[in-house]
């Protein structure tokens, strides 16, 4: 019976949307303590820089005393073994979706046993957006101001001093 | 932020299965009290009364302090207002599964916002595994007890003598 | 080249709901002429007759000058070779629909090669919306005023007097 | 190392379709032996009785010498053991099928462990049927003549005179 | 009610497929006038130029007095405002395409509200063709003169002169 | 009827897995002479040689007489034609190679009517796993030797020599 639960919701959050700032506000009402912890992935180009990202996520989570942000690179499990988490939060958006979730799942449970995967479904208005959608919309000179927090917005126009407001 | 975590894993458990006590298991590591709730159809046809399968549910659980057995009709998200509980847990086995359990859980938000459904992914080994199965090799004469717990083999035993053991 | 399109939305509509009425209003912004057909299936029992049917989509369609409510019963492509109309319009709200509505669409074009389907998919916050759905929650005593059009709720609270407003 | 390969092909056959037997000619062509097995489910009400599903299958694959048929009740895996068979030939059409195949091949393995069940995918031409399907149109006074073998057709004919030719 | 329908149907046609060509045909047949627009994606290395796809979509449609070509870049949404053409014609092939298609509709109509996306499905006998298939066969060797038009062979044999005919 | 059934199961097999060998071992069973064929793929830049996965594929498959490792490039079918061989095996493992596979295999048959592709699932325990998986795992200090042979995993730590053992 865990009298303390605390669990990881891992991403590249490279930029958060509101798609992300949903799955958190929602999984930090599940826990006593949430980690959002964000994927140092060196092999990927990202837009912006892993302090930035922190930045980001610590402004747009600033009224949720009991989530933290934090990041890894290396295995999701060993990084859940090293914070004390054995639980892991991730959000399903599509049938695509869920089998990449569903072997990833499968894979973290075969290498560290004690790891669960507890999912979240999207919100149905939040279903189709991803952070590589709004890179898109930003680069092609659209307007992606509904998809993504206001401090996240501010940064994008600094990146993309053209994008529509 | 939750200091007492209640959660209803919601089902017809008719019977339940090695998957079901699979699933309460993992579930009842993630809550401090997890109901297990028999949904009471009185359209269909059941092989075990309510009863029978909360006393099966109840034996099969009897080394998790944090699990109780309980039963409704009606809406889920009526139960879960009458029991205090935001929580539902779901297992997910495959892509079918997955479309029908979102469609729920976005129509259970969509009755009551407060509500919310986490997802567990089945264990390989159970991702083919339902209660429809077991009855339906129990029928065809063939041996169920690799898919059940001891406690539910006895009784399909009593309903169906000439079965394999 | 169609200069006078004519296009057939078929579909059960017992009863119709919101999900329902946002296809029609936006495949009638889509063609000339819009038939709304309802499929009279003998060997389902219906909640409501296809004359409640019709004047329910007749009502809340009294707002758009290019709809009109017909019925059938046998083969869709006969009754599009009797209408005149080659076009049906579908919505398709998840994969499970995506299938069956694709295997549909090859069998009437195979049946009769002019037929041409055109799909809509179903706006994201009707994704989990369907008439089995709405009669199930106001079986189970819930309230269904969010899920289908006000005229279709008086009639369904005057099936199910003790439903909830 | 099979150097007498029997593969059983299961299935309702009520009626055998264009599909049906599309799948059994490439069968044939992968093993020795072919043994086609019609399914007595004695709760669901057929069209055609199992004698003249046999009758049907006979005279459709009346050019195929390796091909034999048969038909069972009970599970499939007893059958298969009966008939000293290891490999189960199933035809899939679409993702539905496939959650539903893998179901059944991964239970029938955990029944008997030297049952092997291989797939074929339908021919992109008969992805859509299904006897199901024939049934339906027939019923509805379409003409099926498309998508059964003409020995099948004239049955149908025969159950249902006012039928299209 | 539209008195004179104008329709996109937006891709990369790097090349024109015999499947590409039977959905600008079929949808020809849907609408007053259909603007086949290249997509021109600076960031991919394409097979052929614009103005040579251009030319070859010309050509393969020139029996189709009502289909222009055009190109863009940038936002779709775009395109579709500056072309005065509120309706996207999109072709789907598989569920995977389904779940892509349909997160781009929901992202466009989220952008520009009075965008519609209606799709067909791909004829049975392309549902496996693609442009990206097409250049893999002419670069392993094969013969694909079964899956694109004369006029878009005749150019792959300019630009693979060893390929087989 | 095919007194001497030749298969071939393709595949990069970079490196093989506990998965591949597992599909080995089972279409080993279903035929007479098992050709395992590497893709040499040009394109791509592989972990190991086709020298090392030959030899690899070979000391796993020690004990199946009945099959032989080959490389090939080019397309399937002429490698098919070039070993008279017909039939192709694959395995699947979710929904999302369902696709590809089904996709890969009509287009085979499209370009060589005489190939027939047969498909076994993945076992339960293996249907996650990919050789891209494995070399993630490694890249990232994990530990793999649950999902790869012995003979595997030590040109695994020849390659990393500072992987968990």
């Amino acid at each position: 019976m865990p009298n303390s639960l605390t669990a990881i919701y891992p991403g590249s959050f490279d930029p958060p949307t509101n798609g992300h700032l949903d799955l958190i506000t929602r999984g930090a009402g599940l826990v006593n303590h949430l980690i959002v912890a964000i994927l140092q992935n060196s092999q990927k180009q990202p837009l912006f820089t892993v302090a930035e990202r922190t930045e980001m996520l610590k402004e747009i989570t600033a009224n949720l005393p009991n989530v933290e942000i934090d990041s890894f690179d290396g295995l999701l499990v060993d990084f859940a073994a090293h914070r004390q988490a054995n639980t892991i939060i991730r959000g399903i958006r599509a049938v695509s979706d869920y089998e990449t979730e569903l072997h990833m799942a499968l894979l973290n449970r075969s290498m560290r046993p004690e790891t669960e995967t507890v999912f979240l479904m999207a919100s149905a208005e939040y279903s189709f957006l991803s952070s590589r959608m709004v890179k898109e919309i930003i680069t092609l000179g659209g307007d992606a101001s509904k998809f993504v927090p206001p401090a996240v917005m501010r940064r994008l126009h600094i990146k993309f001093p053209s994008t529509k407001e």
